[in-house]
């Protein structure tokens, strides 16, 4: 295994098409390894010239002959396959292919890019690239780019997939004073992807916090372990977009219809521990949180401020977005009542009112600090004309650093007059913003990330031995060798048993004579289906009879239903019919799984029946990995829950057989790749049990 | 009636309490009114002092001896009352009260302050304040507050409840180069409101838009009727603050349940055509955006950008925020195809790609501002090192001249590289911004308000003629007259009749043969309910009986009904029992009113039954001025909607029924002044008709 940590800290770097002409690629990039102060040996290389930029050129890099960890590729993509060849041959540890005109082009491209990871994997080398803008370390320092900004030094490693806005962001945080450890571009993927790059950075002592910008994640599963472990070291803030991209996809089950284009996103980082931003703003503004802010303990926020009217704004911005106003002690409010003038606010949000000098702040900031109450606070400020603004910006760092475990963020609203205090506030980490709203909104990122990180360590997967895999497996066979990929409903059913979920009893009759007896065997009244893969909606034909009590009914039924659904359906195979026991009626929920293409199956809890659709009321979670704690996160996050714990008096029904029930179908869906889509709905849940009604299971 | 104009536009000022000490109000004020280049005359008033700043002080306002437009008291509050009353003996029109201690300090305060008022009224003077920052007028120019800062000229009315904030804001507004018109601090509003201020600003020619920062709103129907007005003159846009302030009420109807303390607010400003700034950045961005960009026709947003990874982001937003993506017409494709390179992208969003020079966004632009498919542009811009962002910058200002009616925004990222063209763009009144979001949300915004203007023409308010005003006098006094504030169902149910609204048949039984006789002329079966306002919960005791289908067991089911309530609740009133005739069921709705003491009476129409609570789907619209058109809108908005208009495959419901008996409670509640609460849940809706089950009144 090559060491990663080399391709941002190299000892030597070859600039394979190195040039001497200003606005060559190659140029620029020379240029800007040099010039960044990178302190390794740095090595042009083009056969066409002797010497570039007063440093002996060599014509290939086998010519070099001496060690090369990087070779950063700036020739055309055609010729980078042979040059890839030769940098494999001279034993050259990674590329960093800046060249265009791979994948992104269409099917050659494709092609090309194939064959160089071929001979990057050869070679055992590794790839950045290619169509990227390079990489960029401050601490080493290296400006492998063809870049000619350099970001300021500081603790956010930043991994784009979009090299354009590389450069944009990369203009923008140096005038915004904003600074990085590292900065790369990951152009096409072709070999690392985020997960390499993750790790890169947990691994990276400069690294407090990991910001990326995706637009898709290569490998899932890797994504999501690397992700988990290095969440567990340091913050990882991500953009992914292309929300709307994914558009709407045919879905033919239930499950599939309530998951939204970006569910599997969703659900996915939250599993991995990751904090998704909305809008680039919140991706960066995350980030210089975390970098400079502890994580904080919960989700209590007092305000300090000395104006009425942003102490309301701020106060609308928590209770809004699911944070809460601190309750102070008794002994906050007394030594707030002692030191601020009567018309002052001394609940929360404090309010120091407007003749205030900065030692109101100072005491105020320091008494709410203190209060365990407390969790954050977010102090707010107009500059009014006795206030000195640069001494409170003073008072809110050394607050900070009195109290280290609780994050301070700050408003100051306004222009020339703040304008110092603002950047004394930026330069000791307080992130600080015109308005409160966006001053919030900061720290509700940090208690969501803070929530996060306690469900990483929350429990290990959740799993049950007591499962009969033998028999789904021949069920499964059994359907395979007859042509379905549809389970018959008794047979599904029979998975689900199998499985430990409990489903209504119910047995395939192929003749009226066999309803009867199995009807008697069952008990009235039952319920009575076509059992036939090519009919799905069961009622509209006449397939369906509810409500049966006895023998004589269940015969005329069975040549009812068996009738109906020929007619309707000649060309369908029918293999009889479905009795099922009729249950008592329950809460309806369903249970189900659909699968993502990235990050595989994800298992579904919400409110079933009819209302499905209406309600849309369904929670997602990632099968693969699933924690009990996860499991319970979902259920109580929809609108069910609020039915199923008792709703308006009602006894509450059986949480655990629900949380079970979920837990055993991931384990199904994890078992069984084959499984395509799989929907139990409705789920009757009673106060003692469950029972799933109808389970309808399509398998590859 | 005083001219409200001569406060931002006086000939003459006197300003009482004028100082020659630096740091007191009385100096700023004066000062500030000289140094801002007032035109007009200024009186100093101040019975200490012969001269102040070179000009003749007064003792009293009396000694002026000219006439004074205004005058601007900066005097302790207990002086306020003298001064206001030689004010009003000199014949002066207007007061600016900056002095605080009113009604914000308590009691004493609010007491000092109805004098003060009082005063104001006897002598049909207007005033502004007290405790408030003052007036500034750009255009005038005057700056008739105790800030130094005097705002750039610009064409936004910023009204403030927030005196704070105003100095906050002003000094913000320098530094990012925005401009405004007025500038007024509004205090306690003792005298003039919001709706005054309105006014004044929908009739200044200087104005364009009128930005307000609100804490609560004085007097809920003129501020209705002056923002509607005022709205068809030029844009509003309200940040209404104290969201959680007014934090849970008790309700105790359904109605009541499902409004949130926000929603009348929400219901008020929507009907009165002001858009609604959810955040202090998005107040003033929106008030940029309407200062200088045509309000857009439709929703339909097209993008260009030079690099895919924004363009994504803003496709993003675009479609989460409800707007659409355009879809370009052959042509535009046409044109985009023969003036881009093949990798570029011809479809929306529009990649010009890294290597576009400024013509390409020339071509770009024009093409899709032609493009009658389109309502409003988005232009995205990372720095490349080939692109001339400059250029850029004024090709978008030369298309948003050509093409006038249609906004144009702007995202260019990054730093130095952008700078000067941010800067010209803003010049030009082309709102910009860092990143893409937001440059979305103010087209969002834009539409937003578009939907809210066009809604102001609408229609006029729905009215019935054939409603029976007499009979629900009658009813309510007769219950009035019983000592009860709640109706028993059938008395609720005649007065739904008698204004329209089709309520299931409903007799009250004071006797078992009186019982059985109304089952037989109802019809069978029949629903039987004990009638009490002393029992809420009538399932609960025994009350209520469903289904029955013959005397004998009306009979025997009234003698256990009365003799279960009487055993549960001894104290009860029991009038007899409710029989009403059991309705075919239907899809359950509610509609329902609640009662705001700023906006009055609101309407409400959503999901009915037993799933109100959990469902929550209501939408709410104020009763009076309420249209059809903003009838059909709010039955739209909710998922009850999605039922009625025919859900997999059910007949679709009658809508016409369902807007009927929406407008015709609005005119019962509007008419009944006294209906302090009501509920009709559920009704039945049909697919002809529907039904009221059960209709709940209570009058004050």
């Amino acid at each position: 295994m090559r060491d990663l940590r080399e391709i941002i800290h190299p000892r030597s770097v070859a600039v394979v098409g190195a040039s001497k002409t200003p606005g060559k690629i190659g140029y620029a990039v020379l240029e800007n390894i040099i010039s960044s102060g990178f302190p390794g040996e740095v090595y042009p290389v083009n056969p066409k010239e002797r010497e570039i930029m007063g440093k002996k050129c060599y014509p290939t890099v086998g010519d070099v002959g001496k060690p090369v960890d990087v070779a950063v590729l700036c020739v055309p993509a055609q010729a980078c396959l042979p040059v890839a060849e030769d940098c494999g041959k001279a034993g050259i540890h990674h590329l960093v292919v800046i060249t265009a005109g791979f994948k992104e082009t269409g099917k050659e491209g494709r092609e090309l890019e194939n064959q160089l990871v071929s001979i990057v994997r050869r070679y055992d080398m590794r790839m950045v690239g290619p169509n990227c803008l390079g990489v960029m370390d401050t601490s080493t320092p290296i400006n492998a780019t063809f870049s000619k900004n350099f970001p300021l030094k500081g603790h956010i490693a930043f991994i784009s997939q979009s090299g354009a806005l590389c450069i944009a962001i990369l203009d923008w945080s140096l005038k915004r004073g904003l600074g990085f450890s590292q900065f790369i571009s990951m152009g096409n993927k072709g070999d690392l992807n985020e997960a390499d790059y993750i790790e890169m950075a947990a691994d990276d002592p400069e690294t407090k916090v990991i910001a990326l910008y995706l637009e898709d994640i290569a490998d899932g599963q890797r994504f999501i372990e690397s992700a988990r472990k290095a969440s567990l070291k340091k913050p990882i803030v991500v953009l992914k977009v292309g929300v709307s991209a994914s558009g709407a996809k045919a879905a033919s089950s239930h499950t599939g219809a309530l998951a939204g284009s970006d569910t599997a996103y969703d659900a996915a980082l939250a599993h991995a521990g990751v904090l998704r931003a909305s809008t680039m703003t919140e991706l960066f503004d995350m980030a210089v949180a975390f970098t400079n802010q502890p994580i904080p303990r919960g989700k209590r926020i007092a305000i300090v401020t000395n104006s009425g009217g942003p102490g309301v704004v701020a106060t609308d911005a928590v209770e809004l977005c699911g944070l809460e106003m601190a309750r102070f002690s008794a002994e906050t409010e007394s030594v707030l009542r002692e030191n601020l003038p009567a018309m002052a606010n001394i609940h929360n949000p404090v309010d120091v009112i407007g003749d205030a000098h900065y030692d109101r702040y100072e005491m105020a900031l320091d008494t709410v600090l203190k209060d365990p109450g407390v969790d954050g606070v977010s102090v707010l400020l107009a500059p009014t004309a006795v206030l000195e603004v640069g001494k409170v910006a003073e008072v809110v760092v050394d607050m900070g650093r009195k109290y280290p475990d609780k994050p301070l963020v700050a408003a100051f609203t306004g222009g020339a007059a703040v304008e110092e205090a603002v950047k004394y506030l930026a330069k000791h980490g307080v992130p600080t913003y015109d308005f409160p709203e966006p001053a919030v909104a900061t720290l509700r990122g940090m208690v969501r990330y803070a929530d996060l990180r306690r469900s990483l360590t929350d429990g290990e997967p959740w799993l049950f031995g007591d499962v009969d895999r033998k028999k789904v497996e021949d069920i499964f066979r059994r359907v395979r060798e007859d042509g379905r990929d549809l389970l018959l409903g008794p047979e599904a059913c029979e998975v689900a048993e199998a499985y430990g979920i409990p489903a209504a009893p119910s047995r395939l009759a192929k003749t009226s004579d066999e309803a009867v007896r199995f009807a008697r065997e069952l008990g009235y009244p039952v319920v009575m289906k076509i059992a036939s893969p090519d009919i799905l909606h069961k009622t509209d034909v006449g397939g369906v009879r509810v409500g049966i009590k006895s023998g004589d009914e269940v015969a005329k039924a069975f040549d009812e239903i068996v009738s109906n659904s020929r007619k309707a359906e000649p060309k369908a195979r029918i293999y009889g019919v479905e009795i099922q026991k009729m249950m008592p009626s329950g809460h309806e929920i369903i249970i189900g799984m659909t699968k993502d293409p990235t990050f595989g199956p994800l298992v579904a809890f919400g409110s079933g029946g009819i209302l499905v659709n209406l309600l849309k009321d369904a929670a997602f979670r990632l099968a693969r990995g699933l924690t009990r704690a996860e499991v319970d996160s979902m259920i109580r996050e929809t609108k069910a829950y609020t039915i199923l714990k008792g709703f308006r008096g009602a006894p509450p029904d059986d949480l655990e057989a629900v949380a079970l029930a979920i837990g055993r179908t991931a384990q199904l869906v994890r078992d069984f790749d084959q499984i395509v889509e799989m929907d139990i709905n409705p789920v009757f849940a009673y106060p003692k049990g469950l029972s799933a009604l109808d389970v309808k299971i399509r398998i590859a």
